[in-house]
C-alpha cells in the first residue's frame, strides 16, 4: 500500500526518527517521507517509531492512500523529485 | 477533491503560509494541512502561496488523492484530532 508520513517531533528524537524512516520510505521534504509498503513492513516500522517517539508530544500521522496520490504537485523548490521515487 | 498539502519554508515566512493556509484547510500538524477544496480555491490558493514563497528556497507540496485517504493513524499526540475535521 502507498503511504504519506508526516512528523513533528522534538528536536532531540528529529534525526532517529529520520533514520528510521529513510530506511523504508522515501524522504520528501523536512518531516515528510512517502512510499510504497507491505502491510507487515510499516507494522514493523510502527513498531519501531513508537520506542523512539515520546507520545506525550511527538506526533506521527501515517496517511494510507488508496494506491499512489492521485496528483503531486510542487510550488517551489523540489528537495526530492517523485521520478527519484521508485 | 481531497488535498493534503505539507510545507518546509524559511522561518521567517511560516507564518504567512500558515495564516493563509488556514483560511483554506485543516490544521493537522506543523507544516501539515489536509481538506477537501473546489479546483478554483485550489488554484486561488496556489497563486496566493506564490506570492508568499521564496521559489529558490522554500518547499510546498500538494497533494491530491482519489477522495480522502484510505487510513490515517496517529502514533502519540493527536495534535488536531480528525473527528474535529467538517
Amino acid at each position: 500500500m502507498y503511504y504519506i508520513i508526516v512528523y513533528d517531533v522534538e528536536e532531540k528524537r528529529v534525526n532517529k526518527v529520520c533514520k528510521l524512516l529513510r530506511r523504508y520510505l522515501h524522504w520528501v521534504q523536512n518531516s515528510v517521507f512517502e512510499g510504497e509498503l507491505s502491510e507487515g513492513k510499516l507494522a514493523e516500522l510502527k513498531f519501531k517509531l513508537s520506542q523512539i517517539i515520546d507520545p506525550e508530544v511527538d506526533s506521527v500521522i501515517i496517511y494510507t492512500l488508496w494506491g499512489k496520490w492521485k496528483g503531486r504537485e510542487v510550488i517551489g523548490l523540489n528537495k526530492n523529485p517523485v521520478d527519484s521515487l521508485i
